[in-house]
């Protein structure tokens, strides 16, 4: 029973049928009557016009954000544990030509904005030190943690009193709404957001991505940063199929509410082995070798987070059987 | 009627099962059964050990390669009218991290061994010119030209004498095979070709290119700028399910000999009118503004190709009746 | 006899006196007193406020500038024979992080508005191909040709109204001024130059030349991409002191005319065997293999420019029967 | 009186007329006489063959180094107060394309083999994440102190078995020197050092620095990368100079030697104060605002190096009057 990623999940079926009814003729690359829905559609969902493009990868979709907002010779702050800096494999530093990660403390890999303020007034206003251009944050975080519009906003607040971009990692972006119950406009754009990485992939997705730009000014560059990133497909019909039948009737929702309530489902079975508050999709617990062992004898696949610790991850997908199985096994051990 | 640009046409129904098939819980990224199946697959034939890796497009294929093959400081020989000079939007200068193309002339967008030498020759060989690391060939080419396997041979041999690396840009890598009905292997590294981007999404794929290197020894490289470069998919399964799909029972090659084929009825159609030799799906014909109005205002679509030509690209799944229609239509300017 | 390169000569004696002077304690990097007055000396001498920045080389100083002017994805429009282009290493995609130099044709590496337009209007105006964002003219070119101040002004026009950049690798620009007798301003900002190399080295300078920007917006890069790129010394002092004392009386002018005059001595003595008009302190001749060797036999060095041709340069320093010899070796041919 | 930055001090009256010396006639960029001299003498010193590179910064000799020894993928660990962390403005990104500083933490700014160990035991050996290619250190440290040649070999030792080049940031590299009385041979290539930025600017240098390579096989990159930094000098011979003089009788460590005494003057002047051992030429003290208050109302200059912490850099120039007031002024607190 895998409980290991939300990346290993199937795709939703009707993804599957909406990539089927894309296979037709139609204009190369983005020029596709199904991509030029994408701006409108996302333009509804933030209740402001946005520009959107798909893209195949969220490592793609952060980082040809952040090489918009940020120059070779700026900075990005981000959480020491943020995708980006630990899982990446050096990305923001290839896409933006060698920009900064800066690195940042929080628990549950969330920043506060105090923490943001002491780095910054940490670096010196030379040409010696890198400053900082930019901010990125994960919501929901690496930790199945989310952001609340109110905390995005004060850090929105912040970023732009100093200057500073915001970009927001939502490689579980659906899964940070349907648990703080806030609208897509409120967590992004209105709370300061420049760029979302909209993910699709971790939530029924089969390979499609979008990148939501909110400041509109910087859509040409990342239109030619895609491609030149190698990242404009030439039947891209293919990646809008996938975001519209995701988008339509709050699929993406759906799909992350089921995600979340497995990951509820098992949060309850042990709430005093909890490393992080359950806010997504993401559990992990504080388990010995020995009940790591157990829980693997009896079938469940999952990612040993450290020593004595264990990461559970539920998809749109989970058989609920599984979930109560595993619910079980955690209560038992 | 489409004859614009094989990235326009229809991916094969086969892909579509396979897609629908990789549809199940399986290791993230290229850890899965599918992934695992295409170095063994690659490797029959090729006839001979290669590392094989899924990417989404042609850019990136090329780019990976070529910024393994060539260091920073070095210089790549292509042709002028290379696509990697033309339509990949800088992408190898942003994956070597400034490798120089070194442009060069010849008919058809063949490079000719002396030119290469002559260019070799040209560039001092100092710390202030750049110095050539690589060659870069397509076959077909631009202009729907193919090398023959003892044409990259000697090419191959000179690469080899002078250094170099030797990359083969195979977007229509099938359409110069059936033409010329040379060996993969023969034409590739029996001829001295280091690494191949093998294209499947204009000949009947949906959105997977493979990177073929039959220099194993970039392989670890390969896999790391892949992952930087945003092109690891978190669920690759549905890309090599794509490719599999496409090598199963020749399909890759039945696909582009029926695009050669319709590209020769169109041929035979207007011999005088050729640019160049018809020798994959690709036929540049002369014709006038007028004529040139003609065609279009009988339904028929292609891409103008400077004043007085025209460029037709014929598809896998070209519509035999638009092919007659439009071999007549153009008989009869 | 050495008319082999300007970069051999000899720093001039008030230079060395200045670097001499120079050393006491003072603040370090730039914060010194001497780079403080640099701004003051440049705005003088071109008649409006710029900034200017000291380095070590011009490839420093151009490729600073067009990291400032270029993103990592445009193109700088520049003749094909440019020292950018052909003795810098690459330099431009280093610093720029992979902008692509779109390479131009004409006489005397001079670059026409014509020629300009032409390839502007020859890229597809999409994101396949690499958009041009600024242009880079060599004043005086590599073949000691000038551009007028007028000439510039087109050009500068021209790049105004396409959205590009305009920069000038002055490396020999004290040769051109005395030339044509332009006033700085006239040749530089008033005819649309963002940046120029202002050159020292070449013309009895010891190691430090100039970055001169008119669009004062991009200082703050510029002082950043210095650092970053090593080229921000931390006694700074002993540049600025080689500028301030160049600069004093004229001596870059008197240099420059020193230079000049033998050029003219020797373009006088074989009118025609001149291959370029000689306008700055660089002479290209035709002779032949044997007459090369009867020169070199006499004990004059210089530059073999290809079959048949040589490359004579002269510096300030050069002495007056040298250049006499060399005239009267010349017109005994 | 300037304890601030050894960087503010004067340049040795020997170095002065060591370049005096070299105004004449040579050829251009590093083919002169005195740049020949170089590899030779570098060796002599070292006892084994060495290439040596002359620079103007120890950023561009660091950064050199770091790309040639780490791919633009790969990790390079370092202290995280290491200079080129800290106060190069980026510059090892961009010289390497994108290559990670990985920040290890020890007192003095020195790096314990456990530390290495454990930071690369930390990262998962896949290619999601960073995978070390280098480790860095400095010798002397950026808080004044030093590896003895016996930490080095074991550092070494670890960089080789876990495949990492060792590169060595001697910007203080005669300051340890004179304190461990360690051989130049045995505190670098024989414990396992592959290349050393040897300081001389901090030293009495004018703006020669040198990068030796003990590993020549990286000769020619570092040669070509020098020039497409814009580092290689057209008049080279001046830096090459500069470094001669300052290899005579030992210059190089005479003027370290008396750095470091006056350092050794302070220190004991406040036993008590010091936050690190001072092992070279810096003095780090514990003072209160009021303490250095009434230093700086006696005209001592430094550095404040955060709240209650102050910086003294003592110089090869330091006047001993100068420091003894320091001294007893300290005493006196």
């Amino acid at each position: 029973m895998r409980f290991f990623s939300d990346n290993a999940a199937t795709a939703h079926p009707k993804v599957l049928e909406a990539i089927a009814q894309a296979n037709r003729v139609d204009t190369a690359y983005d020029g596709d009557a199904l991509s030029a829905r994408l701006d409108d559609a996302f333009s509804d969902i933030f209740e402001t016009r946005v520009r959107a493009f798909w893209v195949t990868t969220g490592t793609a979709a952060n980082c040809l954000a952040l090489a918009a907002l940020c120059p070779p010779y700026g900075g990005i702050l981000c959480h020491r544990d943020a995708h980006i800096e630990v899982d990446e494999a050096g990305a923001p530093a290839f896409f933006t030509a060698g920009a900064k990660l800066i690195l940042l403390d929080g628990p549950g890999a969330k920043i506060a904005p105090a923490i943001v303020d002491a780095a910054c007034d940490g670096i010196r206003k030379d040409v010696h030190q890198v400053q900082p251009a930019a901010v990125s944050i994960t919501n929901a975080t690496e930790y199945g943690c989310v952001y609340r519009a109110g905390e995005v906003a004060v850090l929105g607040e912040l970023a732009r009193s100093r200057g500073l971009s915001l970009h927001m990692d939502g490689a579980r972006f659906a899964n940070a709404l349907v648990t703080t119950g806030d609208s897509p406009a409120d967590v992004t754009w209105r709370a300061g957001v420049d760029a979302l990485s909209f993910g699709f992939v971790k939530n029924g997705g089969l390979n499609a991505e979008a990148l939501i730009l909110f400041d509109s000014s910087i859509a040409d560059e990342i239109a030619i940063r895609r491609k030149r990133a190698g990242h404009l497909l030439s039947k891209g019909r293919f990646l809008a199929a996938q975001i519209l039948a995701m988008l339509e009737d709050g699929l993406w929702l759906a799909n992350a509410r089921a995600a979340n309530a497995a990951a509820q489902a098992l949060a309850v079975a042990a709430p005093q082995r909890l490393v992080y508050p359950v806010e997504a999709n993401e559990v992990f617990l504080q388990v010995s070798a020995d009940e790591n062992a157990r829980l693997r004898a009896q079938g469940f696949d999952f990612y040993d987070w450290g020593p004595g610790e264990i990461r559970l991850v539920t998809s749109w997908d989970q058989e609920s059987d599984d979930v109560a199985l595993l619910a079980a096994a955690i209560s038992a051990l």
